[in-house]
């Protein structure tokens, strides 16, 4: 699969633009104070489904041809993928098959369904999960679209790095979340290309470093689904971006799990937003860090804001 | 004490300008399904200390003399104004004298602490407060700042209206919170001033509906405390804000407890802000009253986002 350059997040911004919400950059007083950095949190919590993965749904989905549309989408995921995939779907009018495992949350399930996503449920196994996209595909030629092995998700997730730096100018630094490595990939292309000087980092729960032991040895190490408070962030990265990530990210981070909650609760309690954990983890790894961001003007992509309010960990 | 005027207001916006955050206004689609109402949130959850409090306090401290702002300020508060009128003292660089219940949640006490208010204990009761509160006039000659009755304080909280009308033009209706009345004094002044026609509701809750038995009697009826979850609306109105209402408000609406919660949920949950139990009455009141709002343009004060987040209702 060929690595997207910043044209390609170029394009994709102008297809998804009548789409996407145009998310504020926040900033806080009392964050900077304790921090001792200047932040500029670009919210993608704001975003349509509540997370940044409503652009490279909408640019991936907006990119099919009429043809290959009309046959509709599938993907396996349990997360913000699914929602994003099931709406940008719908806006384009055309079905989204949706197969998750069958103990996935309530409220993801609910959630997908609202969007008018056609769920298929399976067992709770990576196996089951592409065996019944699989039996989709087989029966309605719908085209797979995949969380983050996808060069058209990555271009569209490298949207929200572009809007952050042509609004707040020059950073030192720009911080995304790592998981599969779609958001990391996008945010880096499209900093790397705008302001080469800007250093990007990727901010990774340390129970669930796999990024960053494959960024150091140089190959792709899986993660065994690590029980992070991060959900968004148990998965691992691909082939694709990986070789991304080692073009043009400069370090991984991690941040541990008390960082993450501290950070989060940060957040909310400063700035008064709703971010999910994994949104929290760049904020965590800038505390545990300060040598490295003390005085530094830096974008963090706030990735998400989806949360069960019912089960908080504070 | 003279009712402030749309003059008053529009000075007191030139005079916080500097100081204050200009806050967004924020829209929900799903809230707009949800109610079958065009909603406009301003958003003074994002205002400096939390809450729509720092622009009255504002105006107050920054309208003082020089010879009158040297001897500081004193509240009796143990809520957002305390914060605000401490914040807003410590910017003019005037000292702040707040009287605060000893029993005050220690998070309150805290947040005064951080914005430099010099804090004084009493026993819990509106005496202790008032002679507490006299003690420190007669001994430092410091101007005595009241929440809500004061027009300075109206004149001010009046511009997060003014702010929200000039971004969104033309609404039908506005909806206030209602406590001591401040806020929706002067949010009333300033919508009956720039859109005569737009219908100015006030929200309160069903336990606390002293203002509304006021407004309907035209006498003022105080509260006995009631323990509403909207702990920012327990107190009563005020002589000056009572009859700035009857002059400008179109009717009072309540809501119950319940609905306060599902609102404030419902806010969280869509709109990834948080708001404090006070902020969500408005939509409350829009959810138990659709037939008054469907199909309308609502302008709503969120008027802040000040809550333990480790004492949540859901």
């Amino acid at each position: 699969m060929q690595i997207p350059n910043y044209k390609d997040i170029d394009l994709a911004h102008k297809r998804i633009m009548p789409f996407i919400n145009r998310t504020p950059v926040l900033k806080s007083r009392n964050i900077n104070q304790t921090t001792g950095a200047n932040l500029y949190f670009k919210c993608e919590n704001f975003q349509r489904v509540g997370a940044f993965k409503y652009r490279g749904a909408t640019n991936a989905i907006q990119k099919l041809t009429d043809d290959n549309a009309r046959n509709g989408v599938v993907t396996h995921s349990s997360g913000n993928h699914a929602q994003a995939l099931a709406l940008a779907a719908s806006v384009r009018g055309i079905p989204a098959y949706i197969v998750m495992p069958e103990n996935s949350p309530k409220s993801k399930i609910e959630a997908v369904k609202s969007y008018s996503g056609k769920i298929t449920f399976c067992e709770p196994t990576l196996e089951a999960r592409e065996t019944n996209a699989q039996i989709i595909i087989d029966r309605t030629a719908a085209t797979m679209i995949h969380p983050y092995d996808n060069a058209d998700i990555i271009a569209g997730q490298g949207t929200a790095a572009k809007e952050l730096i042509w609004e707040i100018g020059n950073l030192d630094i720009v911080v995304a979340p790592v998981g599969g490595g779609g958001l990391l990939s996008g945010t880096a292309i499209s900093t790397k290309s705008i302001t080469p000087e800007t250093i990007v980092y990727a901010a990774e729960p340390e129970m669930a470093n796999d990024a960053q032991l494959s960024f150091r040895s140089k190959t792709l190490i899986p993660s065994n689904y690590p029980n992070t408070i991060a959900d968004g962030l148990r998965t691992s990265l691909s082939e694709l971006t990986l070789s991304i990530i080692l073009q043009y990210v400069d370090d991984i981070l991690t941040a541990k799990e008390e960082s993450i909650i501290k950070a989060m609760y940060m957040i909310w309690q400063r700035m008064k937003i709703i971010v999910e954990p994994s949104a929290a983890v760049p904020l965590a790894v800038i505390t545990e860090n300060p040598n490295l961001f003390e005085g530094k003007s830096v974008g963090i992509i706030l990735s998400g804001g989806n949360i069960d309010l019912d089960k908080l960990p504070f």
